[in-house]
């Protein structure tokens, strides 16, 4: 019969909590290959934004504290060299928190993809997690299954490696001086967090050297890739002993290119995993950056409207960009944009939307100068309501607005 | 009965030969809305590549006669404003001419994604097309499904568009004087074509001012979109009377970038088309370039090998890039060629595979400062044998080499 | 900021027992329209099984108790010839029991597909629930994602179509005097449970009248439809005031056919749900029998392996029958079991992966006289080792036996 | 350069047609393994079937005649106990008759799944094949890309096979004498033909011995199985020397169990292959009949409406059955054409539509007793117009009718 004693809940490892990446921070707990264990992740701002209808948390965010990551996780055997295989088995909300948010960050504190474009001010659309689905009422008219993922998830770069990253990335600081938002953030003592007791020195050292989370490095880490999602096998390269996994800004859904910054439908929540190693696996694979085998259960939105965009400002200045594919993204973005304001969604709406929803990219072409192509497919499923270009035109219904700012700007 | 009087094939429309986009060339060919009709397709050099096992012909390949198209075709009744709607019903080679071709052109005659980074010699794959499959006696080992779909589309421009178009990539042509390969193709009287008896006078203007074929643009044109496909329904922005569509550059296959440059399977064909007008679509669906409905019946290939690229020149240099997507994808690929020599390719094959196969990319995200993150996906079931990263490491096998130059130089 | 008082968990109805069907069972609950909540469901036989090593919990099964069901649970406004809309929003295991089982039932208690043909014995896999996925020590070789569901859903029946049943399916049984297993089940006051404090008038009549929940009917119950997963919208048919919903026998996954009987992969657990009533829906739609609209998120395993099966019985005495799916789905299953063994499956375990993993079966043709044709597809993906048929034959492995009778009896 | 001399078509067999099944009919043709090569068909019913708007030829058809099949094909170096393996690389309509059809046969000369409950008079469907797409002027308001097939193709049996088959089938004939439509069909000698000139006694041994192509048999045959498609790979058990694989009976497109018993989109046309060899395949496989790997570019339509089938006759008299999935097919298929008739369509649209889009059809459960559960999916995506249930019912359209007999009878 079915008791107690023959049913054994997989083990939850309460991690620990920090906001940088360095070798010296050390593993929390050390886990066997082969076992199964899941891991709590408070969300990545580390509940900054609340579930309400004004976007001033937004505004207002702390960004020198994030990501609040989970671990580091020690793997029992893992060494430089080897290849960290994570399974990752699940990923959901906490019970007790069935909801999540995008933000469109402010222009001065966060930026995003339009930023510049849209002089962006701080708003958000609350999703209600019913289930495989998200729905909002600051985005009424459609409902998606998430494909959920962690946002962030790395191994512990080694010394040399972290110092790599301190100097590229300085270096591009330094051609870019007083950029908004900024092109990089460099180490930041302010905000730094290891989340154990360590001796002060070593947390100052961490503070000063380590690298802010922000971009997605060799190692992994805040890649925001939306099908690495639960279900996928993930090979990482080992740089330091134990490996030291860490995981955060778990995702019930995002869209390609997590337009807004803030872009996914953060949320926290429970990630599960379980994990082996191969040995040398590095050499054995030429592993210079994490790879993956994507999930068997990514939501079947088959039906599919594109948009195409080319390296061409035709929505600014007219400017003919060479071979650039972020700007060929951007049009397409914006043709979409402009298609779905059509319906009644307000720009901002629509931007939320477009980061949230499983929308997919795709690079078309980046050989036949000075265009490259790149295309945004919009899932015609997930809206209630027909959005196909259909002789009589569009209908544009009043769908609202989503939360913004309690002083009403724009 | 069945009889030859209730029988009938929809028609070809023989069609002229151009390779200017030009707003002055005339409608070959007017059509009615709702006719079912063929339109047969040299390739895109115009037979200069041989079905044969040297690249001697790519070294020497003529590019100031490409893009071969077929057109214009006026559909009645089309006006500027109006929303071109395009079913590409069907897409496939002469039965006579069961096969195409991949290309990797010279540094300085055509170029391609790594032209500078593997100083591109001359090299090609020759495909068998059998059925829906196609296999490679240049790249063993594998077999896929073709997407067929035309790498060049669009409608006509208007003489204000035309102008905006020269305009703009002189501009950075001037900005990047001497580079190799060329940044852009600037009008070029030589090798310029309208296939049809014009006035002397008029096929001057018309070689003068005509837009090179090599970009997409707003109309559509070169935008090499794997999946804009047989049964793919497209909206094209109408700039002149009767929008004046021209078609060619059919592809077999390709994989998302089309990387190599001639990096489709490449064949002759025949194109089937019926078409529908939306009066004044551009203000209806704000088209400012096509917009379209991809295929349901493109191949399924559910498990994939994904490989993640950042912008940092990686296998380069090491130098960091400012969030761009077009660096993040080429360290995918370079990533994904370096797995594929471990299985015993050589980096043309490599190369070819990854522009001829249907290969996915996706912008993973472009917000997370400064490294833009995308994604290249390889199908696994498209090899004969086992690809998967396994503990053992990855079997080398001796799969030969493509078609190179009779000199031997690589 | 997110706090507690913005974060309020979806509530969990924790709902009555029953095990019969009857429309005097009264609502344990009653929920409003577009409420999300959750159902906490007992596996099928009221955890008679366990997770352990034989199978005399199998052999043994008081088969009287079964399905346990979750319910009844009215929802406000429905009244007979509405349409309930139920959105299955989730199904999961219980995070204390990350396990399932499957079993073979004996042939004199339970039965299944293959019960006389195999002179069924009893035995089982257990499985273990990773996430989205399912590995079993009894069944090495395999891991795959579930479809999960409810096999068991459905409204209540009113008291004339309760006696619509219970003629029709004594008749069957009329017409077929002691078979075994039998053909048919009616009421029985023993093992009858509706886990209510009712009258004892009323208890006594629902143990007598009451439809035992072995077979779907026209309101749904126990159809045992893997693609009525989760992330499904189904449509049921209301014969009572308040609809009153009953639901149970949760699967993380099943094949289609379920054919080992307990075939699906039984689990107990969690079912979250919201409804809607659409008035008069029974004759706006048609609706003879519960429709539905599958969920987007079902596994993706594209590469299967086909097997054909006639309606003649070539696996035992070559029996020639008239159009019958039934036997034709049967010789499909028996032509993959005997592929199976040759891979090194026994018989059982063979038959309890059919039985569990997301076996996709089709009817080809009903038409062809005499014999229907009916085809079952076992996805390539799941296992961990090439399946196909290969020129060199395929590879017979060790892969041990599953759980049976600590007797030994096979 | 490409040239006719390095462009050289796949040759296309001129097979024989023939009409029975027999190991004595000779080869047409010998074709090496390896070899690519295409075979042209005529339509099932050798061209009885005509591109008009009456169903008189439906009504006055010949079935003596029927199939007409193209080869016996001989692979080389085929002996019995070898698995030939096909692959199909392509089956398209001849060029010149872009169009095809789907009947529905009178209950005495044809019948079909609903013969006799719908008492059937003959009517038909033409559908014009639109590359990839079809649609009908005689059931408006769907297009749907075709899943093309072989609706029959097998290897020729051995004596002894031929013999159990004549035998078996004449016992059931035997057990159902005077049956409307008949229960089997024993040889025929009226009608019977070889195509190729034989001695006459010899073809008169044929004609007597020889098994009508009706129903799908252990070397595969008339299985009329919609995903043995274009792309698939098909295992055939050998049994005569040469194997002798004949084919036709091509279908545009068809819905699982092929209703209306012509049910498919039938079609003249090409059907390319590809075979190799692997000897001793039966008994490597336990191949007792054809297995095979569907194609990877099937239509996608993920989104569906499901109706469910149980092994009750609730459309007729109520009757239980015990565990036939025939007969739950049949009701799952009648609430669906219910549906579709609130949506406008008459009952012979909607049961030439089921028969012809690619509707799956489900086995959900068969072990749950006494009722099946089989379901019925149609595809939404392929309707012009929206047919989801909502809650203001459905709207019925004016759509006419099919082509129905010349007196007008239904």
């Amino acid at each position: 019969m079915a008791t107690a004693a023959n049913s054994v809940p997989h083990p939850t490892v309460i991690s620990g909590i920090h906001n940088r990446w360095h070798p010296d921070i050390p593993a929390f707990v050390t886990v066997k290959p082969g076992q199964v264990f899941s891991v709590e992740c408070v969300d990545w701002t580390g509940a900054q934004i609340g579930n309400n209808d004004n976007s001033d948390d937004v505004k207002n965010v702390d960004l020198s504290k994030i990501h609040n990551l989970s671990g580091p996780i020690a793997i029992e055997g893992a060494e430089p060299g080897d290849c960290l295989v994570v399974d990752i088995l699940d990923v959901r909300p906490f019970e007790k928190m069935p909801w999540g948010y995008t933000g469109i960050f402010e222009l001065e504190n966060g930026g995003g993809l339009f930023a510049r474009e849209f002089n962006s001010r701080a708003a958000k659309a609350i999703w209600d997690l019913e289930g495989i689905y998200a729905t909002s009422r600051h985005v009424p008219g459609v409902r998606f299954a998430g494909v959920s993922h962690p946002g962030l998830i790395g191994t512990a770069p080694s010394p040399e490696l972290l110092a790599t990253w301190n100097k590229r990335e300085q270096a591009l600081i330094d051609e870019h001086p007083g950029a908004v938002p900024p092109v990089a953030f460099p180490p930041l003592e302010r905000g730094a967090y290891v989340g154990q007791h360590l001796p002060e020195e070593l947390r100052a050292k961490i503070a000063k050297e380590g690298a802010r989370t922000v971009p997605g490095r060799e190692h992994g880490g805040n890649c925001d890739i939306k099908n690495l999602s639960r279900g996928s096998r993930c090979y990482f390269p080992v740089f330091i002993k134990g490996a030291n996994l860490s995981v955060g800004d778990l995702h019930f859904s995002q869209g390609d290119a997590q337009m807004s910054f803030c872009g996914a439908i953060e949320m926290a929540g429970i990630i599960q995993f379980k994990t082996s190693i191969i040995k040398a696996g590095v050499e054995k694979f030429g592993l210079r950056q994490p790879i993956f085998l994507p999930s068997p259960i990514d939501p079947l939105y088959s039906q599919k409207l594109v948009f195409e965009g080319l390296s061409v400002d035709i929505h600014g200045d007219g400017k003919q960009y060479n071979m650039d594919a972020s700007v060929a993204y951007k049009q397409a973005a914006l043709n979409c944009i402009d298609y779905l304001m059509k319906l009644g969604y307000t720009r901002e709406q629509a931007y939320l939307l477009l980061s949230a929803a499983p929308v997919d990219s795709h690079v078309g072409a980046i050989v036949d100068s000075p265009n490259a192509c790149v295309t945004l497919a919009l899932p015609v499923g997930i809206f209630d309501f027909d959005i196909l270009p259909r002789e009589e035109g569009l209908l544009k219904r009043d769908l609202g607005q989503c939360a913004i700012r309690s002083d009403g700007v724009l």
